[in-house]
């Protein structure tokens, strides 16, 4: 039997928006290189970038009845998250649930399937990262349970948790530690920059890192052309 | 013995006009949900939307002779469609063929096999619908059959049967089909625009579709998160 | 033991930009039909075109210890191609060693797997041709092999072959052949000029090639619609 | 709204047996290399051979209602085809559903999706040709047509037409070509049997063939390994 | 910091091996039709079935050291689940590993990468579901988390969860479900076996499921061929 | 033009079979990681283990004349390699082509694209490791190089290279090292035999390879399930 759960927990805004300035790829660093949906969920224009409470939403294949279920349990700063119980890559959003999420203050969508109308979706920069763009349209027969904890992508997602995307890809950040992932995403930013000034004056990386007594511990040789095997 | 079919009928092009601004997603739910290619025939270049009566053409692997005899079948408002009669993606079309494609009114391409030269196809304008992007060339020494059925990219195609692409894919038309599925096309546009202002003024498709009785039926229960399992 | 090897043999600029001007296609066609990448290493922004003396790089999967040694070995002029000793396709550069690379010479990348920070990269004008885009960042545990002989996305390479990249794809020129090739290509070009001015003419590529005689010979039959089988 | 067509014409099964018997590659040659499926469409078990009047099904995705239909219109020496409207990879038949065509006298079964129950399958010595293995089973919402003409794997399929697989894939023949069909394949096994001799013998498929005039024309060169570029 | 939890929960290997007979398409139907692993992980050796307690293990792409780790937490009846924190398919485990996984107890491998000496591992009998065969061998740099919970092959998997696989594929059973999956599971098999015995008796589906009403509401028609459109 | 280079070196057969013995998964090791291809390449049916001096063969697109020459060039104890200049998958080799390959003392092939008549090579006992399966014949129009060096499935191979393929897949070993690699090769699997004692009899490999100090450099933490995060 579906559930539509309610009154899920949600990550603060100013938390959520934090996350996003940093870019996912900041993001999966500062939590450990966890939390990456697999690479082939690629948005739909570029560049884009956004962030929000992940409102998870499972639907049956070719089926999209619970994506107009869960248009009602959005709240501003969310961030739909579908996955379909198996895999079946139809356009399961087009340009009119695509607006009605907007109205309802829905940021962007993360899709394990596909989507349709894009040229729409682009004009009204409605960001979406999916695994596909199929103009196969769906029905409204089975629906799905709406804001229990899924798998979308390969990667474990819970109502509520940060879903950060970008040109890079997507990445979640489990609620509880968002504060936290987010503070270390700022360390690497301002460490970043230090190190990017240096780099475009021309200092090596290896000598920025130091790392060529541990080259040479490896076994690493340096030989001229005409001695090289 | 490849077969070069002439006097092939077409179909209305004012039909055809029509078709295209209704777009490959209205087009394919208005027949039927039938029709639709395989959707990894992409744009090479976005947005792009044509439609036109399909000029069939198979060629053989790495081989696009057919298309040089193709050129000289086209008429005005046609728009090629390329098969190969085995998978081999090479590059089959490139500028030379596609200016010559433009000046005999072939209005794009569709083809389940590569292209290349796409920089300046998109210079040009020419809108390709391919599998792949391939700087492959290919040889010219086995003919294939013209304007003869065929299965491109899963769909069956016949001469003058009407080819609709945009961002979200292509879908063919049966010619005999092609003026009753422009009506209901045009049926579903009118019915969209409506739903559309109901929707982005906030009301709810669980409302607007009046669903909420069906989804008691299929047994969805609405939980508080505290309570879910 | 990974090798670095140095003063390695370069290609004069001068022909190695006259292969840019040609393009991948055109280059590919004067050399023979030799030297293609898979069709999958795709330009992470287009248009793009670029050429370079190659600067090889083998990393470990999942590592970039061997990129950061690659750049001080590069010259102006060069292009990094890297590829991994076993397929994984994380995000090997991003904008901190892209931002090095250019800074010491070098063109652009092209890697048999995948690239981060491709909104950088892009707003940068750094080009990149891969397999994929990936936030998932890399190790500095394991070095390889620089300048040493590769076979990347199916082509060989050797330091100082000329990498030519385009939107169609990547190609690759033996150093000794560089100029030879150089040579064909201008002449394709040429030919090329004058065959799209009568194209464009409005002229037949069965008549332009003189292809009847041999269509005639392959038994290549025109018949009308009413009387096809 | 769904279709069941009724009383279409089928193959004689002595020409649809004779079919089996050449194979499908040689089939295929037979035909003018037409009418093969999609080579993902693989068997689940490795050898097997069969042949069957083309039992036509279209499901919709992840639902297997149709199938349960299609079994009332069988008769013995059918084969069943199946597609889904929209890809959909799920398991649509398992052992029960198999044991039911085989009592009413299917002979295997061709899917472009999945089946599950494999190792049932096997041992009941039922056929199957499909894309995938899945263990997901299916919903019975949505009915679609039986027995009208599809597209399944890339190939045009009609109710009647003869279906072959064995360990090299599918293909169809078209149910009024069947008998001619039977004949070329007949004149090809024949042909091949005295060839194989021949060669088997250790005669050179070059001189067979009488090939060395043409490879000089084609500029072939034999040069001595010490000579070569 | 890489963690090895220990003295982490099991399930009873009753209800283990009472899921292995059930089988993963019918413990998958029992739990709801949740818990499926991507449809690309298969089995090395056909028939194979198995059933453990989950032993989960993260290895770095390219980095069998954490299986090396693991091996020292097994308990008779586990069954090892790895999965790279990177997609790298490299063969991470070989005959050396299997015949030390198998003393110390384990029942076999599910892994969302690849495995090597597979000719091997055929003959030893150890089952291994994998998404790729490789003889790329392993580095041992990097460790990864044992023992805690996993995304592996797009199924969230916990240290003691149920993990079935056989033909069909792998299916995953939260401990805390396990006996009321397998109590779910047994049902169904009994439940099957009489609509076995009469479906194979020559009953249709269609009334041994009480079909025909529904069809009707859905609007399937039966038509004669002769008047099929 | 096409070359046809003839009295190519050759790997002395001894070494050949003695690398055969060795297996792929050891030789490639004992070569340092190199010269694996692709793991798309598999064998038609399993076990299956060969070895041989490498015959090169370029095929066109959807084209075996060039399989038909090479043929000629064979010698016992070869194995012919194959790649088309563009990717094309049909089955350019059949039960004909294999038998004449056998009497000419070919000892298998590896393929990068497909072969058929799979049934009859299995029944004969011709090896072949392929990338596809495919009924797809070819024509015999273009002839390509034999016994050049090419790049097969992502390998540099050159004639009398010797070629190892088992059920892990295919590797190549230069023809100058292939003496040494032997040799190394044969310390390995005297190595792996008394560690494979030591573990079957139970010790742990963290123990036999002496791992516990690395461990706790890395970090490691063994914590209790109660304690863990």
């Amino acid at each position: 039997m579906p559930l539509v759960v309610q009154n899920t927990p949600r990550t603060d805004l100013e938390i959520v928006d934090g996350l996003s300035d940093a870019g996912v790829a900041t993001v999966h660093e500062a939590q450990g290189r966890t939390g990456l949906l697999r690479r082939d969920i690629r948005p739909i224009f570029r560049p884009a970038r956004v962030a929000g409470n992940a409102l998870t939403c499972e639907v049956a294949p070719g089926d999209n009845w619970s994506i107009h279920i869960a248009v009602e349990q959005a709240q501003p700063g969310d961030l739909l998250v579908v996955v379909p119980t198996s895999p079946c890559d139809d356009g399961y959003v087009g340009d009119l649930l695509a607006g009605s999420l907007l109205v309802h203050g829905v940021r962007g969508l993360v899709i394990d399937a596909g989507v349709r109308d894009v040229a729409v979706l682009t004009e009204m920069g409605f960001p979406v990262w999916s695994k596909a763009i199929s103009a196969q349209g769906t029905v409204k027969e089975t629906p799905g349970n709406i804001q229990t904890p899924i798998v979308c992508a390969g990667a474990y997602v819970r109502p509520g948790d940060v879903i950060v995307a970008d040109d890079d890809g997507v990445v979640v950040v489990p609620r509880e530690r968002a504060s936290t992932v987010l503070e270390a995403a700022r360390d690497r930013v301002a460490s970043e920059a230090s190190k990017r000034k240096r780099l475009n004056a021309g200092e090596l990386s290896l000598d920025l890192y130091d790392m060529r007594g541990r080259l040479a511990d490896r076994g690493v040789r340096y030989v001229d052309y005409r001695d090289s095997p």
